[in-house]
């Protein structure tokens, strides 16, 4: 065959729902030649990583380890090593990932009792409990997205992990677009397992994704009558790898770790609360950008939306794929559309980790003013840009 | 928390059961920054690996494209999407990769029914038969590894797959440990489903595993009755994105995929049968420097003998530990011990991908001279590197 061209992919701003850009020290550690996966000086990078994530998750839980794949292999790695076949699971759906969630669930054999609340809004905290004491009474485990990449909204843990533990279940978080552009404070809140992904506000490529399981957790996984029904995902077999007995399980993906300790050592130096407020600020000014631009939020209150993930309503009479064709050639900046009831209806403009800054900000307003314009909308020319920097200067 | 140093990793000559050393040209491609993973550009880059691995894999089945995870993570996405609860494989077990076929065909809720052969032989294709018309008699799944990483014996597959084909059932191979370094004609051979890993002869970081499922495969999957029972390695929502549809999923590991486009075009440029030529002239010429000190090859005929993994038997009295040890602390050189019942019995020396080379085997030849010396044993000094240099004169 005709060997493909050299790799020369076009230069990019990511600014959709991710993966967003890599911060250029991770980027750097990719090209480090290999270490083997049992070599002695890789195990002790691979307790470094463990020990960051820690600090990162604010958990002190023994079990906290990048699973080899990307969010949703997290995501499975959690589900399907606590859920066993006919077992019984609440959990929160108000957007795609949640429905995810659930799908899981029906996969490992259990139950999924669903509790919905409108794209754009947060679960309530009340239709949990009523679903504890109905449909899902005697649930093994709840189960909610904190940052939900399909709809903008910030979901607060606390509540329902108190609810859960009310109820004898565990506690699980999906954190895929929060962690390290969010607080999250799993001991603080009481979350038992948590996982997230490489790609969003850690400024890492996808394919290695952190997964967190408390004792109380690890004891339920411990007394599974049936072996998880991934033997890639089992976590019995992953902890052997990652503790230390060091038993070889599957060949850690080196590069992936290598990219994660880089990324991790970036989030700490910056230090867990200036991040946050870095990720705050921008996403305040984009929203007062595009409010001054006449757009709507697509999740109505400030204090429930996501400073990670920016979802706008596409105003009557605009072609929203054209829009992002526009920003992608012309300005090369991805921004994404929505999915499932919300495709067509929002556009998602992610800032995160490294795709976190300023000009960024600056830049998606004014490529948005002229992509509209393009379509004869009219408006008073830089009004984004113009209330953006006026929420930079507070 | 105290943020760990800076990643400065000890320089390595990879020369165990994998990872491998990585091509330069594969480690400067992970640094690229990332495209998103719906971008047009990443999709027509998509496409070009998935030709590039037909190539490799000598098929010209459409669903031929890379997994998001570890050369495991495909045999268990193999394995997961062929086998419903109560089915039967009858898979050959001899080595360690055999068996987590074996496990993993549980996993799914089949019945593995194993057929044996020593950790050092091929498997007997009448053993194979008698299964086929006995305890497995119905197998929907006859599988086998090409490459046993664990024993390094070569497996021919063809004649395998003829009894699996008369017997009504698909033919799986495991491929990890060949692909790109020995012979592997899918289409040739009728292998029906295949899998392999990036970090052996393809000279990619472990983290992205080749697979491909045939039309007659295909069929069977599209006439399952339960799902698979993994979400993350759902052949169907997978085949979405890679296909025309190209539904999202989950996020692809954008770097990793492009450290295996750059990989399989070095595969490639250098040409399937040079490169085969290359693994098998470095392996002559490693074990004639074997022989030539004294060794004993775990496997004793030479036609069964991975060009790619060569296990030799450790001499009575020797502290096979503390070869590898000397050998990695004095020279960088990673070479792997033995694992399961070979465990203490063997050493695994890998001459697969970027790591095939001549300079390596004079290294290890005369690193595990030093090596030796220093535990007291006598031989004529050189015999090793004597040897291989007369392998190459040929």
């Amino acid at each position: 065959m005709k060997v493909p061209g050299e790799l020369n992919p076009g230069s990019r701003i990511l600014l959709g729902p991710g993966p967003s850009d890599c911060h250029p020290r991770v980027l750097r550690a990719m090209s480090t030649p290999l270490l083997g996966h049992l070599d002695p000086e890789f195990l002790s990078l691979m307790e470094d990583v463990q020990a960051m994530l820690r600090a990162v998750f604010q958990t002190d839980s023994k079990m906290t380890l990048p699973i080899s794949g990307t969010g949703s292999a997290a995501m499975e790695a959690a589900v399907a090593n606590l859920i066993e076949p006919g077992e019984v699971a609440v959990v929160g759906v108000h957007g795609v990932f949640g429905g995810r969630i659930a799908a899981m669930v029906e996969r490992a054999g259990g139950r999924a009792v669903k509790v919905e609340a409108p794209w754009g809004s947060p679960l309530d905290p009340e239709d949990i409990e009523r679903a504890l004491k109905g449909d899902g009474a005697g649930a093994k485990l709840v189960a909610a997205v904190h940052a939900e990449t399909s709809t903008g909204v910030l979901q607060p843990l606390a509540p329902l992990a108190r609810l859960a533990q009310q109820h004898g279940a565990l506690f699980l978080a999906d954190t895929v677009t929060s962690l390290g552009g969010h607080p999250v404070d799993l001991k603080g809140w009481h979350v038992d397992v948590a996982f997230s992904g490489s790609q969003k506000c850690l400024g890492v490529p996808p394919g290695i994704a952190p997964l967190t399981f408390n004792e109380r957790a690890m004891e339920v996984v411990s007394k599974r009558k049936e072996p998880c029904r991934s033997w890639y995902l089992d976590l019995g077999m992953i902890g052997s790898y990652w503790g230390t007995e060091r038993v070889y399980h599957h060949t850690a993906p080196i590069t992936m770790i290598y990219a994660l300790y880089e990324g991790l050592r970036v989030v700490l130096e910056e230090g867990l609360e200036s991040r946050w407020e870095r990720h705050r600020e921008n996403h305040v000014a984009l929203v007062a950008g595009l409010e001054a631009m006449g757009f709507q939020m697509n999740v109505e209150r400030e204090g429930e939306r996501l400073w990670t993930l920016n979802a706008v309503t596409v105003p009557n009479g605009i072609d929203e794929a054209k829009v992002r064709k526009h920003l992608l050639e012309q300005h090369g900046i991805e921004i994404g559309g929505g999915l499932g009831p919300l495709k067509g209806k929002i556009w998602r403009i992610g800032l995160m980790g490294y795709s976190s800054q300023r000009h960024n900000v600056f830049a998606v307003l004014a490529a948005l003013e002229e992509a509209l314009h393009e379509q004869g909308r009219k408006q008073s020319p830089g009004a984004g840009v113009a209330a953006a920097l006026e929420s930079y200067r507070g």
